[in-house]
């Protein structure tokens, strides 16, 4: 049977919750790939109503779902009200999606003469893939779990999900998962659509199982590499979506730090330190000039961390591996622990670190994540210096630049370098606080991301989608988005992009 | 050094060509990325040029490099020049939709008030992402080798890239790079924009090195399999794009047979044997109904095969593996040869075979692809025999449907069954001949494709692209089409898709 850890207290109790069998995986697995065979020829329609059902049906059980989650990852009723409500816009933004149609790709070439003699009539959508497996992450017990933005895509594409639930939030899941399933089913969706499974094995099976077309995944990069090698072993591999470890570097100009100090130093602390550092776009490393304006911005993330109380994890393999982590980056890393918050209270719990080491002896040793509130400082005299510290990190999420007013050749200096290394480029701001929108990328190098697509945004929709192209098809056989009258939705004809009347 | 042999007479020569050693690769890749650092700023204007500028040079040398490729090939200078024509028409494709501009999707999202609270500008566009390594294909010495598809939208996308040249023609591939390099080395590309190497373990080499930023592949799948391994050793995995392996089965309704017995039979003869059957769309498998339309196109098919004259085959290892895969289509898979043509030629080349089987007895073992003038007939007598055969072959680039004037149900089933298995479907046509444009999907299930994005038609672009978003930046920062006034391409604008004026 799972348990559920409170980690304010740190107290574990029994749940009803059996790990899924792998014979059970194989059936829910099954089922799903039933349940798809009916959704993918649904209409886009139907399924913008569902996606608005499901958000309903969260918004219905507000209460519950957020008293379950705070007794299981302690992140407080504000911060849980609110991604809830991110998990409800997201399957509203692809409801939305749905409706525009341009994620459809639909093109159309008629036939005709061409430049190599006589082209057939072509007729190009995006179409559904299968089953998706979704491994929910701890960090996000609503917005990156079961009612993430990786079920609300992989459904907006008229896929079937099966969901890995994340073993620090079984409760959370569990409910989550009834509240889905029920207002799916008073939507008309066929059983077997959304789909729950516990365990860590079941995770493994259900990734091995014929049946399951894509994995969509936000968690560490040992267990996303531990899925890879799965899929490795398949007779058809099939696509891995990862969201893995990120450092998300924060670059501060000489002249931003003469002119915001004390305005940097506070978004800072506050940024690292958000949800106890446990986000994938937690700034980790800040690389700070050497001298007086530099100093005073350390001095004040000093006093802040010196400031702070311990605050809550979200489980005890989180807390062990972040000591394991800051004794690597003070050790063979070489970063000297500048200050530390104080922790007296009961519970799982990390206090807030500050690091400091010098641009000079910066290593990869000392660029690793630490999932947690920590943030190693570099100090640096020359923006060359700047330059060497990215090419050691891997790749990130972000990377944040916080500059002067009036020093454009050095904002693009420094964007034109580091832009090859991540996804999203922040300007004088921080890179927590995704916003969900059309326009937002959650995706970077390796080990961040390992896709051209991200989790985030409506983009997200593509990773769960391929082309299927109709040559010379009667219109009888065409999906109503290629047929030749419609004009509903955004098509691409002959070359010419058509927006819709 | 390396050794050309001409098919057609199948005697073998010496070049001046050696193999590249590992420290030329690695030389070699450096210098790709170099030049990518430089191409990767530059404007979508320049690269059309550039692609424009590398089909004019081909046109200039069309004499020369049909004669070194139909030595090597034997293919054709009819075929020869068709192809060349389409390579040239790939450059130029891409260079519209460089101009066009929607490949960018460029995509704003302005500062404001959202249903979560304030949201940052995100401005969103794909950009290049490295130097891309190309391996290209025996079968198509222009339009999927050196100067092909994976090059022009490698190129497009604005990256470099590195061919690795295949051995069935190396003097083709020296000849191609030359004269791209010369023309890009005159419309003003910096060195090491276009590069070539020789040999299978440079290719091996180059698919490790860690300046490759994706993998542009079309060959047999073993060979896909083997460089995908050699990723999955690397520090940072890259996207590989395989096109490996396709049966591309034809359904023949009764009503078909019925109706145009003597125009199918005529028209998949000339499908299996096009280009001695070496096309990745080849129709392998043609399910034909039983009894006396069915028999009326097998004894017409057989009588053509049966006068058929042995076609030149690439190369000596093709002609092995074909003798390798009759003998197991013919043994475990159970199949019996109806017909085979004569062949009295010196030269490598393979005797046009046709095979049948009934569908209770088509097994896996049967459903092979064979690289060459094979086609297996599958007699069935009810649809349902068709759906199980086509649940036993793996996924294929193409599925083909001929029907009667007036079945619009059976031809939907068959499509609604059909679809889940491949990327594009034929009606009342053949699969061989895939036209070039925007609609154009050249990707099917594992093992005919392993990713989303294929490698014919514009779409090809997506493969050698990645998204970064660009968050509350300086407008000097930002690429010109992102930039607030730029109204040249189309983009999406706070959701709603904004065609240029």
């Amino acid at each position: 049977m799972l348990t559920t850890t409170d980690p304010t207290t740190g107290l574990t109790q029994d749940t009803t919750i059996e790990v899924t069998s792998a014979a059970q995986t194989a059936t829910i697995a099954a089922s799903a790939q039933k349940a798809f065979d009916e959704l993918r020829t649904g209409s886009r329609q139907w399924r913008a109503g569902l996606l608005e059902a499901l958000a309903d049906g969260l918004e219905e059980h507000r209460g519950e779902l957020v008293a379950v989650a705070d007794a299981e990852t302690g992140l407080g009723e504000g911060r849980l009200n609110g991604e809830l409500g991110r998990s409800q816009f997201q399957f509203r933004l692809f409801a939305e999606a749905l409706r525009e149609g341009s994620y459809l790709e639909a093109t159309i070439d008629h036939a005709g003469d061409t430049p190599l003699g006589h082209g057939p009539e072509l007729r190009r959508m995006l179409i559904p893939i299968g089953p998706i497996a979704v491994f929910g992450s701890s960090n996000f017990p609503f917005a990156f779990s079961v009612v993430g933005g990786d079920t609300a895509s992989a459904l907006a594409a008229g896929n079937s999900v099966v969901i890995k639930a994340h073993s620090s939030h079984p409760l959370t899941s569990r409910l989550s998962f009834q509240i889905l399933a029920d207002a799916a089913t008073c939507a008309g969706a066929p059983d077997g659509t959304i789909n729950l499974i516990f365990g860590t094995q079941a995770g493994r099976d259900l990734v091995a199982d014929p049946h399951i077309a894509a994995v969509g995944f936000t968690g560490s990069l040992g267990a996303g590499e531990a899925l890879i090698e799965i899929i490795a072993t398949r007779e058809n591999p099939i696509p891995f979506f990862g969201e893995l470890s990120s450092l998300n570097p924060l670059v501060i100009t000489a002249a931003a730090a003469e002119e915001r100090a004390a305005a940097i130093a506070e978004g800072l602390f506050g940024s690292f330190t958000l949800g106890a550092g446990q986000f994938c776009t937690k700034p980790g490393i800040a690389l700070l000039p050497s001298g007086a304006s530099g100093d005073a911005i350390l001095s004040d993330l000093r006093a802040r961390t010196s400031a702070a109380a311990g605050m809550v994890l979200l489980n005890s393999r989180i807390s062990s591996a972040l000591t394991d982590i800051l004794g690597r980056i003070t050790g063979e890393g070489g970063a000297r622990i500048l200050a530390t918050g104080t922790n007296n209270e009961a519970g799982i719990r990390a206090t807030p670190t500050l690091l400091e080491i010098e641009a000079d002896h910066f290593t990869a040793a000392a660029a690793e994540e630490a999932f947690g509130p920590v943030l190693v400082v570099v100090r640096y005299t020359a923006l060359e210096q700047v330059f060497r510290a990215i090419d050691v990190m891997p790749g990130s999420l972000t990377a944040t630049i916080h500059h002067g007013c009036d020093e454009p050749q050095i904002v693009r200096a420094l964007s034109e370098r580091i832009a090859p290394t991540v996804g999203r480029l922040v300007f004088n701001g921080f890179p927590t606080g995704v916003r969900v929108s059309w326009a937002q990328h959650h995706g970077g190098n390796w080990p961040s991301t390992n896709s051209q697509h991200s989790s985030v945004g409506v983009s997200a929709i593509r990773r769960f989608l391929r082309p299927l192209a109709f040559q010379d098809a009667p219109e009888t056989v065409l999906p109503d988005e290629l047929r030749e009258g419609y004009t509903e939705i955004p098509r691409r004809i002959d070359g010419v992009l058509v927006v819709a009347p």
